[in-house]
């Protein structure tokens, strides 16, 4: 990473992106407690995009929830984004490169800031993700629409999956250079394989052209999840400056460099816990990314308005003892042990809220519990009923799992639900 | 309706109006053969709209066929409307009511060419018909959706149906003075009712404020199909000047007077064929409504991309002396007679090939058959092979009806199938 004296050089030859990831639109919008947290975050990242008066937003994937969103989400997508991202800013980011190349397989072929009919203060540009792919009569993705609407820039589609050759986005500001190389998300086996046939074929731009700033932004499986079921980074190209990684939901947005490829790897995570895996649990933040030449800057900026969400874990192993767990009906004691950790937890989930009044308050709550007898269980349904105006998750905040009698070696700890 | 001397008095205070209905996009969209036809023919209205250079377009409901358009209608419909109702021709109509009043239960409360951010050359009003209504999770219509986009004014929307207060859209061009009343879909049988308790009102311009033209959109019955199964047309008040009918799909737009309370009513119909109904086959048609003062003249616009569609009734008794029908199998002998007659249908259908080269040839044909005994009857959908080179519709080209033996009343032929 660039050291923060080179950053303050020169304004106008600073480009400042807002990055964000997998802001799932519309995820639990039936659920009468939980339905806005989708859109309140959406809306917060577009404020911070406002207030750090950035040149434009990246979004890596999983805009939408569902491949076919609902007419709700749609809607307040569409009205999020005119009310946010249209106004009279004048753009100062200059497009390089060959639209019709850079929006190949996209239905719009040009960026919208350039429409004249549009007065567009802060661009948008996004892949998509494994939520939002093209599906469906006609195989649009809903950020088809987007783009139709002219409030998203949609790129990094790719159609013909036998050979992919990205054609950077190349945007001059200054005297710095970017040269963006989108991905949308492919299934993994097939993305691993194309890259190791050599089939991922990427343009750079021609070096007599000067110093570009290499961006990746792309959205696979990132942790191993076993062969085949993941990119490994490795693959990607030394070339590259960093990577905007989407689809992993926990937060790791802090730059970590791969030190084979020399390239630095930002993984945003999503917006809104979409599960209640531990991952989801890790404080949330988007970024604000500032290129200089080929120097950059990713500030963390924290998401006020995320919902709080405290994830632990017991194993009654551990309370054997204490509690007699083994002797005879178990549930009563275990109950107590839970009712125990949950106040804990709750104490915990006040620590996260913040000074932003719009933050939905009632907090996230997931305990595993881990036993091994089935008289030390109960019904997390009839449990949670006591948590009904503490918990915006009453009725699955417990989760047992069985633990392993032997555990012969450590499974680390990957999530595979929904991203 | 005004005569012609009094229209060209003044371009300045001539409001022009693009009227269509029942637009449908997306209907039959999966159909290889007919799916683009409904976006063909909206593209055609734009097209006339822009030619015309008109002050804006009124459309009358059923813009979308569902109520949840796939993706593939919805883009296509976002594409058309930027294409053709976005650029820099000035407006010359100046809103004069309050906005907050005119779009009371939409979700946008302001007009979408008063926005700086959006370049509107033509406005697009709405009501919603029974099609695009409100609907599913967060009771949203389609033009909801259009309406967050910037694309479409959607106005006559109510929420509360016990009683329904209409402010009209006041419009304003040199002398002349409109006042739009819009009225989206309600139950036939709750609006009947609604008007019979005096529960519709309508709040006319002040008077002092001069002559206004009264003019109102709405989407309903409007043939007889039963008491409260229908609007009608007497129940609409006296000082309306014109009423657009949206809803009923038989093109009847030349305007026709409502000798009881004076006024006109002009339906225009669908563009394009959404059953293969005997209605559904008149020449279908847009309008230029042009208003000065108190005077107006509907100029009916054919549309020339709409596919050709013939529908024509035999009754096999009509034949039964010619062709033996009743000395046993007649199958061979109907097959013959059914021939003969679409050949000649095929005829009369090239005489609807416009000048036009967007519209598309092979012909829709709907040949009733109205039988007496079943040994009359044959495959249709076999029967319709033959056709495939020649005809849209092969698999349904023929329907049997078995004809009433002792015909006691004249039923209406009113076309109940999806309008
Ligand atoms: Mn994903
Ligand atoms: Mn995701
Ligand atoms: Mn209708
Ligand atoms: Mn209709």
């Amino acid at each position: 990473m660039g050291d923060e004296s080179a950053i303050v050089e020169s304004l106008d030859d600073i480009i400042k992106i807002l990055v964000a990831t997998d802001i799932h639109l519309g995820c639990n919008e039936k659920d009468s407690v939980r339905g806005e947290d989708s859109f309140i975050a959406f809306e917060e990242i577009l404020e911070l995009a406002v207030s750090n008066d950035v040149d434009f937003i990246l979004l890596g994937g999983d805009l939408f929830h569902d491949a076919s969103p609902s007419q709700n989400a749609l809607n307040k997508c569409l009205r999020l984004l005119r009310q946010y991202t249209l106004g009279d800013k004048p753009i100062e980011i200059e497009f390089l490169s060959d639209q019709s190349l850079n929006f190949l397989d996209s239905l719009n072929q040009t960026v919208n800031y350039e429409d004249p009919n549009l007065n567009v203060s802060i661009p948008v540009f996004s892949i998509h993700g494994n939520h939002d792919d093209p599906s469906g009569f006609g195989r649009l993705s809903s950020l088809d629409i987007l783009s139709s609407s002219g409030l998203i820039n949609y790129f990094g589609k790719w159609v013909d999956l036998q050979k992919i050759e990205i054609n950077p986005i190349m945007i001059k500001k200054g005297e710095t250079q970017l040269a963006m190389y989108g991905l949308s998300h492919i299934h993994d086996a097939r993305l691993a394989r194309l890259f190791i046939d050599a089939k991922v074929v990427m343009e750079k731009p021609d070096d007599k052209t000067g110093v570009w700033f290499n961006l990746m932004v792309l959205h696979q499986n990132r942790a191993d999840r076993g062969p085949k079921n993941f990119l490994p980074e490795n693959l990607l190209p030394e070339f590259l400056d960093l990577v905007i990684w989407g689809h992993e939901h926990d937060c790791r947005i802090w730059p970590e460099e791969n030190s084979v490829k020399n390239f630095y790897v930002s993984q945003p995570g999503s917006s809104v816990a979409t599960s209640l895996s531990e991952g989801e649990a890790i404080d949330k933040h988007c970024g604000l990314l500032q290129i200089y030449k080929n120097k950059f800057n990713m500030q963390e900026l924290p998401l006020k308005t995320v919902r709080p969400f405290i994830f632990d874990s017991i194993n009654l192993a551990d309370y054997a003892d204490e509690y007699d767990l083994n002797d005879g009906d178990a549930t009563e004691k275990v109950m107590e042990i839970a009712k125990d950790k949950i106040t804990e937890m709750l104490e915990r989930a006040k620590l996260k809220i913040s000074d932003n009044p719009r933050q939905p308050k009632l907090p996230l709550i997931r305990l595993r519990i881990l036993y091994t007898e089935e008289d030390q269980m109960f019904s997390p349904i009839r449990f949670g009923q006591q948590y009904n105006e503490q918990v915006a998750n009453p009725i699955d905040m417990i989760l047992f799992k069985r633990a392993a009698r032997k555990q012969k070696f450590h499974v680390k700890g990957v999530d595979k639900e929904a991203m």
